[in-house]
């Protein structure tokens, strides 16, 4: 059995304690299967004196996380803090300079300063891990990074943001609006102090631009992600796409296309009978398409203090065992800066409008989608309301200009009301 | 960048051909991954001749797979020759003795020779990697080894063998039985020589048991495996398990209990909503339950060129990389020899029978359930065909010995035609 693994934690929140309940309830199976006992030295947190479930007095107290980073019994500081700067980041930086190996959950700080980090760790020869910062308990960065390294990626999607998830399928199936769905999941805990990280998409972009680094070779680059909530969703969208034989998920793509890196993370419709579809609540899902393996789909937890501490823990194990792979699954020197793709994937569409109930109407649509280059696969009016009806359509697959050309040119017919409603369909 | 990570690779079928595939086409993406050249330098097949698509003219050639184990310019054995024993398992010992690492697809070796091969692999200090045989391209055993390596595992179950999902989807959506599917199987290259490796779930029950080695900690025991295979699935029960909500799969099940290791690959019921039961053709899925983590579902294709040489490269580049996880996740001197459960878990069960048409006939059946201690859930008694009344029973959770003292009190009854059927329903 080898030298213990000592390990410094920053942040004690519902994670934190996760973690430590791993360490101290599962002491003998960590040492059998790291070959070596892991064990916490030092912790740290804002609050010293509160009751958090867990019994810390074995461990060395510091309420500064830079000065915890920076102690010389600590071979791991684990950072489950969160926040994109501040000590999140001053303390990942002590860490590094002090030759230590960093853990993390924080999704935001990796997104925005993972590419400098990533160096750094690998100047001193150190690793940056945060399986914990992508679709929780999923190990997702495992799989793409060393489990597909032998695959060309074409493409990444998921599901990675369980409350907007949780959001959609509530209103779908209890036939709420959005307004009342959003604030049952307030009350239940389930966002953000700042909401929009989660319902704004950001939360899940951040992920996003993490697994696109390490599926395509490239820099984080979390500015050149599409970003599109779930805030405009209407329970209309919802029950009709259901009806057309679609789900909508808040969906993070990226890939790699003859324009560039397309990065985004917007509300789409999927196959309702796809694994995708079929994801309900708070539940993460990701597909990794390689060229040698086809898809592959994983699907668990994405929030939570036991699966989040799992990945974390993991990151641990791994290191403990002596595990080299370079924090973004290749030397940080020779992650490419990839050219944002200004132009997205064509795909088909849902087009979602209401008319006046007047002759030729129709017609005049369906006169601008083809001006626009779009071909119509299915349409479905409905029956009129008084004088609106509405009418879905679901094109071919369609360039997003022709998309917002064709409703530029709805506009112009005078027969519409309101806006109408474009959502992309991803084809999986 | 480190020297190059030499391969000597035994076995030029579809496998072997997928993997020199890879070696050629990404030279570039394994190296930069790697941090080091990946090359083949010797291969080796029974025939030397044959054209196989890919150019092996650069690579030294040994007709005996033992040789090329024994050659000292590679550093990696990949053994993807098949069989239990022979050839296969003579490289392999050669290979450990001359102090080379292992990556294998071989799931029949490892079954019946893994824990001794895992004994000198340690022994020596190098590792048997077996990512290719399990679950074709879905990365089972680096999820369970490593992703939740801070888990302790409740419960490993799943649909590992493509071929016995394809004809059990087939025989319900074609409504065709099982003779007819088996051999359109056979036309399409679907079984293996011996087809009972296919269904009657020896392939799918040596999967189970590598599993079941890494997830407890314990010595692979695949003889203690209960198998039973799809043979006697009749297109009645898949057509009556649909009407009451479940689909028919070839599950394997993994699970430590108060009675010992429980390992068994029989047919069961899933609920036809769950992730499992959705699964369609030739997909394998894989769920892994660990205290911390919760479920974790992998979903992907389980044979085939690409993913299998996906896999068994994702091993070779863990090996560039300097990995040092142990065979089954932990030193192969800790793995205990486990008892093997005599007595397997209650659960619920599908049960079927035909009855006479005769008055006090359901009665019968139903005071003999209740004599064996066995509850009803639901039952249904469909419209007589001639003089019989075929009946469906779905039970509460009841051990197997209840459901066979059931059957047997059945029998006395002398209300059935025929013998009933009895299926496990397997809770997830």
């Amino acid at each position: 059995m080898g030298a213990p693994l000592r390990l410094g934690l920053a942040g004690l929140g519902t994670v934190g304690v996760g973690i430590v309940k791993i360490v101290q309830n599962h002491t003998d199976l960590l040492a059998t299967r790291a070959g070596r006992p892991v064990v916490i030295t030092a912790v740290s947190a804002r609050t010293q004196g509160q009751d958090r479930g867990v019994d810390l007095s074995p461990y060395a107290w510091e309420t500064d996380p830079v000065a915890l980073a920076a102690r010389d019994d600590i071979d791991v500081f684990i950072e489950v803090m969160g926040g994109s700067g501040g000590p999140a980041l001053a303390a990942s930086r002590m860490a590094l300079s002090k030759g230590k190996d960093i853990v993390t959950a924080n999704k935001a700080m990796l997104a925005l300063h993972g590419h400098e980090l990533a160096l750094v760790a690998e100047k001193v020869g150190r690793t940056i891990r945060f399986e914990a910062a992508v679709a929780g308990g999923i190990p997702v960065i495992k799989t793409l990074s060393e489990g597909l390294a032998a695959n060309k990626i074409g493409r990444v999607m998921g599901v990675m943001n369980g409350t907007c998830n949780y959001i959609l399928t509530r209103m779908h199936s209890a036939q709420l609006p959005y307004e009342t769905v959003f604030e049952e999941a307030r009350a239940l805990g389930y966002l953000e102090a700042d909401p929009q990280l989660d319902v704004g998409g950001i939360d899940a972009g951040h992920k996003l631009s993490l697994l696109a680094a390490i599926a395509f070779g490239t820099q984080v680059q979390f500015d050149a992600v599409t970003l599109e909530g779930i805030g405009a969703i209407s329970i209309d969208d919802i029950t009709l796409a259901a009806d057309m034989g679609y789900r909508i998920k808040l969906l993070g793509v990226a890939q790699m296309t003859e324009f560039g890196l397309e990065q985004r993370m917007t509300p789409c419709l999927v196959p309702a009978e796809s694994p995708l579809g079929q994801l309900e609540g708070g539940t993460n899902m990701v597909v990794l398409e390689g060229d040698a393996v086809g898809q592959i789909v994983l699907r668990g937890a994405g929030a939570g203090a036991g699966p989040t501490a799992s990945a974390a823990m993991a990151d641990v194990l791994d290191i403990a065992r002596g595990l080299k792979t370079p924090t973004f699954g290749q030397p940080a020197q020779s992650l490419k800066k990839a050219k944002p793709a200004q132009i997205h994937s064509p795909t088909p569409w849902y087009i979602r409008t209401i008319l006046r109930d007047e002759p030729g109407a129709l017609a005049k649509i369906a006169t601008a989608l083809g001006a626009a280059g779009v071909s119509i696969d299915r349409m479905r009016q409905y029956g009129h309301k008084g004088t609106q009806a509405p009418v879905l359509i679901v094109t071919h697959t369609a360039a997003p200009a022709m998309i917002a050309q064709a409703l530029s040119l709805f506009a112009q017919t005078g027969v519409l009301i309101g806006d109408p409603v474009a959502l992309r369909i991803e084809e999986i």
